[in-house]
């Protein structure tokens, strides 16, 4: 029998997967790693039409249409609103396939109300549809965020940002709890041209010269401890590989003063700068019961031409294949052997290393949490259909599948909350599946119970809001 | 329901997958990479029997039979083509789960009208029964190529190739366009004991001396124009890394002196050699729109003792793990940064890199074609349908799956053909997995134009053949 | 339909699957590599109660209740048997998708009759059910292993052990042949802190002192002689990486002397004296007729504070990532080219390298034995249905999975034997869906053939037992 294309009962296969869902369905967000912006959050301005909701910001939906050979003027560059919603809709038949494809569908079912199947042949009656439905309003960032049920959400905020905007929307009366998350990327690239910008950055953020490795821990410390007086319980890290060196003081003082100076550092100096400052970070996070997230293996800006003309984030990025195992088991051995190693959550965008990573966790479990040490869910190049079940069957072989605290949206767009569903759908899915091949037992109450853990509870306890 | 072995609807599971396939089915073939000989192809001889068909060089074959035990005087040895039949068709009940044993099957069936199933206790009666219809004509390699409706074929020829066949089979009156394809392997392979017999060879053929670096580019421009003129339109390179390393002028030249004098260079010298020369001839191929293959991964020649005594290509060679995404990028990027990357097609016969390519694909896409940087079908090791399957689905759900240039042969068998009914096979049973899971619309038109483009058309677009 | 939890065709999924599995089902054990104790076998003791066989070393069900932040207390720690039974059976609900959940519910049917889902509920209940059958007798390790239908298990032994087990065991009526499986890894450790210790207790078992290389070699051999008269027909090695480099005699005994000394030997040392040692171990292994193992990936004692408390193999081990390709194939090859290449068994931790090793062996193939390299059963942590189905998968594709040496239970518990009927399903499960899918011919004959050759008589003529 052929299936309704995404359906009431789209990636549910059985009986028990419809239940399981309809439970998880109910229960709120708990979008732990986001990229919104807390300054449009709390501007809340309305948007134009569908081409500024879909098209402005998003390096899926440019990368989909440069695959199609699409010109640049109608991803990025000067073409019309219009012309750059027609472009992307031509590419969707060939998207087959594509998480996109689902994507896009989602989010005209779920906010515009609208079921047709986007093509060039549909993209004129789509156009007029969608952008009627915008004027008619609902479509602030807030009014998004409260429509998709979204209980709290953590922003993505480097250590020098004011946090303005937080402190702004704490005082509003905005059901979503709003907080920031600890990012602290430049404050560990070293090695970047970014790094003495930052370090001036954050001198005029705390308003004192920090001309140390000590100095700069100590104000890192105190950026640490001005988060969690908004609500932080989360850190974000991302790294191509794991950079595990290690280095006495005085190393990472002369590697700090080096850097200061304007002078190149060589990778193992950075590595053991790095190494030094996250162990330093981790453990200040280990006493405040926050989540470390590593996401490892992006490879950024890999088209250098492409970077001058439209900068970075803007769909030149791929999978990186350095080995890790090693280096991250010494890391993350070097905080346990301290009893300084926070809740941790462990993320690959190279599927490759599924079964390491879902293996590491073992390493380093205690009582401390329920899976202390989580395998963060299929993300970015994986955030398809595949990824997230090869990432689940992973954990589930490798680790507590029921404890696993589930999706985030990592998105800069407001309308991404469908990807939630999307998981959802994919994890009820995948548990029907089990339980339809007589692989777990047809318990109704205790699929239910994983299945909104999952979704919700597991993060929430984990994370530890309220 | 237990399916019929090979039925009429081998390979598709539902209605959606049998009209596409009835789509492609219509479909000619265009083999854009293969290995037959254009000698064979014109000198049209009559094949002596079965045996010679199958078991004279194919080492997919030899392969399995090694794998079952069976001594090497029935697989290269001086055992007759019957014994060496038997002794093949005793393997195959073992060969569960290989490609083999439906490549075999469905030859079996296109070419011999047999439907038995090949087994120690058949093996007689399919003996006669195929020498039978061997005798009866029908089995030269023009006549096999017309019977499996292939359009064109590019065969791997090397830059010092005088192709002259190709310009006499120009002249032929055959249906099927015989294109030579540019396969300078040897002119890169500045470490192997084949480079200075090659570059002979090459200084005989174009009657100059080759004395320099700059030298040899020019030579090797030379033959691309030749090339072009006989109508190639694709270049083809293997490599088990990717050999990525910068160089000055006079470096290449020093490396370049170093091995005409006989000396060895250094890994890192033989990889500043390639990368430069892949680099200019790669800018020469973006200039007249040919398509650049990249085979990257196969580890050649394991077993030094086989070799000695079969040489290469026996069946002695297997998948290597190096890293690649970094090299990769830097040298996609080296010629994207000049306005010089060809169109490129990107295969890897290790499939944990599926994700990696995949993802890499993107970086590079412009509006030159559609898919500019493709991702090579599933090869060798992976010829199968599981290895077809997870690089269609990485593919989908990293880029654009209905711009996908779809498959080679790679073979060097006249038999081949029905590996592409194989591929378009398991090509429109997965597509059609995914509409009967609700995952894409039942529209059969908009169906049955992918699964036709990527039969055909979409290679034949790309590849600029009429 | 929704399969019964667990059921009479439980991984089965159509008729030619069922009917494989009652031709596998009849066929006795041979387990060619576990980890039980011959010396418990002699002995043959009454268990306490199912916490002392199921909890008191079992380090996957260690980490399962660490995973979900169960306290180290009722795990290795001073709580009662109840108290860590009624621990496990609380986390077994969060266990869905782990082999956990299939292999603690089959030993529950298969050895205690209790048909009943474990959970914190059901734990009291069946705590006393379970041990109600464990008083009522049958659960010795004889009693076990009888049960359980194995004609021959292979031990895991140190070349300097007594073997005096063995030897009393087979003064024995006991219908289970017992042989030990030679296990070098100590004698290979040289860059570990066990190694002197090792080689003093090695001294004492021949009673010669061990002064040189050679000298090692000559007494390992004598090991090898004296194993062979046990009835070994099989080695085993576990390496993180494929260690291959090359070394002259005179090297080797420096790097002996230099070990012996007490000084610390580099990498690079200590991987030329495995791969020269391992060299010589294989040349006589292949004299003998006997398979070699190499088990590579573990990475091993991962935590180190948990090492100081509990010691090795407690679970805190995980996945290895290096590249084995270029090092595995010449280590192979420097064998073959002597002719001293034995049978050989290559397993992978990492299921990245799954193709790797899959093309791997058709390098070195030989009329010697049926797959003479054989790609060992998914392990440890590859032990669960995607695991093994993939491992199956990638050897069909590559290899001649009918040729295919089976499973193992590589375990310490006696009441592990279900896993062979897991092993057993899960394979018919995946012939049998060939079969349903038209992939392989419906000869009930030909793949009950298979099936009961890949459970018992593929081992059973690869190691030469009667």
């Amino acid at each position: 029998m052929i299936k309704e294309f995404m359906g009431k009962d789209f990636l549910l296969n059985n009986e028990p997967a419809v239940k399981m869902f309809e439970a998880a369905d109910k229960m709120p967000i708990f979008d732990w790693h986001c990229h919104l912006s807390p300054k449009e959050i709390y501007e809340n301005r309305e948007p134009e039409d569908i081409a500024e909701l879909w098209l402005a910001a998003d390096h899926y939906k440019w990368r989909a249409m440069r695959s199609c050979g699409v010109d640049e003027k109608y991803i990025t560059g000067d073409a019309s609103g219009y012309e750059k919603f027609k472009a992307f809709a031509s590419v969707m038949p060939s998207l087959i396939g594509n998480p996109m494809y689902h994507w896009s569908h989602l989010e005209l079912r779920r906010y515009f109300g609208i079921n047709d199947i986007l093509s060039a042949e549909t993209a004129d009656e789509i156009w007029n549809k969608a952008n009627a439905v915008v004027k008619a309003g609902g479509f602030t960032p807030r009014e998004l965020i409260e429509k998709s049920n979204v209980s709290h959400l953590c922003t993505t905020d480097d250590p020098a940002d004011s946090l303005e905007y937080h402190v702004l929307l704490a005082k509003e009366d905005f059901k979503c709890k709003v907080l920031p998350a600890f990012r602290p990327d430049k404050a560990l690239g070293i090695d970047m041209p970014a790094f003495l910008p930052w370090l001036s950055d954050m001198e005029k953020r705390v308003n004192v010269k920090i001309n140390s490795f000590t100095e700069l821990c100590e104000v890192l410390l105190e950026r640490i401890n001005f988060f969690a007086s908004l609500g932080c319980c989360a850190s974000d890290h991302a790294f191509a590989y794991v950079p595990y060196e290690e280095a006495t003081a005085d190393e990472l003082e002369a590697i700090f003063a080096k850097a200061k100076n304007g002078e190149a550092v060589s990778v193992v100096e950075a590595d053991k700068y790095k190494t030094a400052l996250l162990a330093f970070l981790a453990a200040e996070y280990a006493k405040r019961g926050w989540g470390m997230e590593l996401h490892i293996g992006p490879m950024r800006n890999n088209n250098a031409l492409m970077f001058k003309k439209i900068g970075p984030d803007a769909g030149y990025d791929s999978i990186d294949d350095q080995l890790i195992a090693r280096k991250l088991s010494r890391f993350l051995d070097s905080l346990a052997a301290k009893e300084q190693l926070p809740k941790t959550i462990l993320f690959t965008l190279n599927p490759k290393d599924n079964y390491v990573l879902g293996s590491m966790l073992g390493n380093f479990q205690s009582s401390e949490a329920e899976s202390k040490i989580q395998f963060g869910s299929a993300w970015w190049f994986n955030d398809n259909i595949d990824g997230m079940r090869e990432q689940m069957k992973a954990l589930g072989n490798l680790g507590a599948l029921g404890k696993f605290v589930g999706m985030v949206t990592d998105s800069r767009s407001f309308l991404s909350y469908p990807r939630h569903e999307y998981f959802r759908r994919i994890m009820c899915g995948l548990l029907g599946d089990m339980v339809e091949d007589g692989l777990y037992p047809y318990d109704e109450k205790a699929l239910c119970k994983i299945a909104q853990d999952i979704s919700y509870n597991n993060a929430a306890k984990y994370f530890g809001i309220k």
